[in-house]
């Protein structure tokens, strides 16, 4: 049972992970801390959080539990206005969607690397914000990634593991390394692809008519990119190296597909698409159905 | 009415057009043609045809309307095959998801461009495929574009139109070069990027955990590599020049993405998303919610 919960950032992933604790009676007490004050009205109003402030220091005084769920690019400063108001007991953790960003912030603004900072990742979303988008199911057999440091005590992970699996997610850890370069590719990667074809579509003249002339698998593919561009810009800042490598090497095999094209190679083509069809109809098609940004 | 339609290919396409046309008591016979027993013996028992062959000179025969739908790369030899035996008032249209080939393989097996031609191409899909996968509601207020040549007569043209129009779509006209264009963009780019995604992402060492940390956003994003991989390899070598041009400039336009990552140029990475996301919700969100493969 956590005693206080401090959420940093009441928006789609903060305000759900509060709103499925509180449904599984594991919490206490909930106080929310944001810049704005009409969503934490919001989140007063829908019950999500039990008070706010808007200072991160009083925030989390007293708190056993610190969430950060802020984009990436306010993970620092958030850090910095937690040092010297940390209960003896608390345990921090965040749900960033880069890591080695995360750990470095960290890093910088407590000087050192916290024994009681456990990163984390809930590998679930939608392309909704703000706490109205956040419910108490958003968890629910979703998969979580937590990347302890050098310096995590086994008992800070032990927490933060213990309250994810009360929210019904599966709990995994892994180095943040291995994190960024995986998440690159199944989640960064393909945000990249989907709002740079949407960009590059609505560029053309007659974009008018492209878009009319788009059904329902376009639809599904350039879901991701009404995503929250501010997020998205802070992750590809946070995992720059791992993404652009990937992404440049991606550019260059699509080049190459472009010259298999250009030449009619039908038999290498053919290869090409159904070792994909394989792939993903054993790999994806018997996953969850929920909708994801992520 | 239609008197008889001879439907060349009994699959997702060609089965779809005869179980709507038959709902809407539009036509009297059916014909259905294809190469194997079994998928024809399904469409006879669905009583998505009244009767098949093996033969196209024999499916044709008598026909005032004939559907062909096959994959690309198979339109060629039906139009050879039919030659001789179209029924007077015949007119012959195809749902091929490029065009500028299909009028060329008629050009060649015919002789001369025939003025009962009408190329045409439903906007309408899924990622399945054969007569088991057909539906009656799939061309429901989808799009369906025809791009009648210089040579074809405008009867036969407005013959096309008022059967898809039964089926409950909507029926545009375009050239068949700029119809080419337009669904490189919407339509070949976006199955390139999917299918290359997943056949990448299924070529790195261990792919049994990128693909187990895929989350729903992955699902839908990369939903359109089950498609057919033979379909897709015609489309391909039917619409390579317009493809591989677009897609090795997305390509490039990829590599500059990266560079900007690499840069950590936040600023230009916030435009390029905030754009994308605001024609995504203004242009894509709001068309019909099926899913659909094209
Ligand atoms: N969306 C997803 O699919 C997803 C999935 C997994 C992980 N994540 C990660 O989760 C985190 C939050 O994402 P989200 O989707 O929950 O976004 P969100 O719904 O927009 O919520 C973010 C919250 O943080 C607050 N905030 C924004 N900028 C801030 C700043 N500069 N300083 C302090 N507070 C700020 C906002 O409230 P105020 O504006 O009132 O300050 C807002 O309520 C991000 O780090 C993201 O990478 C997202
Ligand atoms: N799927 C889509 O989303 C979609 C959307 C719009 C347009 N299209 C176009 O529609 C056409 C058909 O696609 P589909 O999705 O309906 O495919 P499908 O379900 O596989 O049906 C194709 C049919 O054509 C027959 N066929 C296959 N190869 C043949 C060959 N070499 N010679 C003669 N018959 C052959 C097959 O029967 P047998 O194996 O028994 O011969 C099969 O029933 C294609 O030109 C495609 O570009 C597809």
């Amino acid at each position: 049972m956590i005693r206080k919960l401090a959420v940093i950032g009441v928006g789609l992933i903060g305000g759900s992970l509060a709103r499925a604790l509180r449904k599984a009676g594991e919490v206490r007490e909930i106080v929310g801390c944001g810049r704005g004050k009409a969503n934490l009205e919001k989140a007063l109003e829908l019950g999500v959080i039990d008070s706010y402030t808007h200072d991160i220091g009083e925030a989390v005084e007293g708190a056993d539990m610190v969430f950060l769920a802020v984009p990436l690019g306010a993970m620092k400063d958030a850090f910095a206005a937690m040092k010297g108001h940390l209960a003896e007991d608390a345990v921090i953790t965040d749900g960033g969607s880069s890591k080695a960003s995360v750990v470095a912030d960290a890093e910088a603004a407590f000087g050192e690397l916290p024994s009681n900072l456990v990163p984390g990742h809930p590998i679930a979303g939608t392309e909704r914000n703000g706490v109205e988008a956040s419910f108490a199911e958003l968890y629910e057999d979703r998969r979580v990634i937590l990347t302890p440091t050098e310096t995590t005590v086994p008992e800070a992970t032990a927490r933060v593991r213990a309250m994810w699996e009360a929210c019904g997610a599966e709990v995994s850890e892994m180095s943040v390394e291995h994190h960024d370069e995986v998440l690159a590719a199944t989640s960064h990667l393909p945000h990249m692809l989907a709002f740079g074809l949407v960009d590059a579509l609505a560029r053309m003249k007659e974009n008018d008519e492209i878009f009319r002339y788009a059904a329902g698998g376009f639809r599904d593919f350039t879901r991701i990119a009404s995503s929250n561009p501010i997020m998205w810009r802070d992750v590809c800042v946070a995992n720059g190296p791992a993404l652009s490598r990937m992404l440049s090497a991606f550019a260059e095999e699509m080049n190459e597909l472009a010259q298999t094209i250009a030449a009619g190679d039908g038999d290498h083509l053919l290869e090409v698409f159904s070792r994909a069809k394989e792939a993903r109809d054993r790999y994806v098609d018997g996953l969850q159905t929920e909708q994801s940004s992520e």
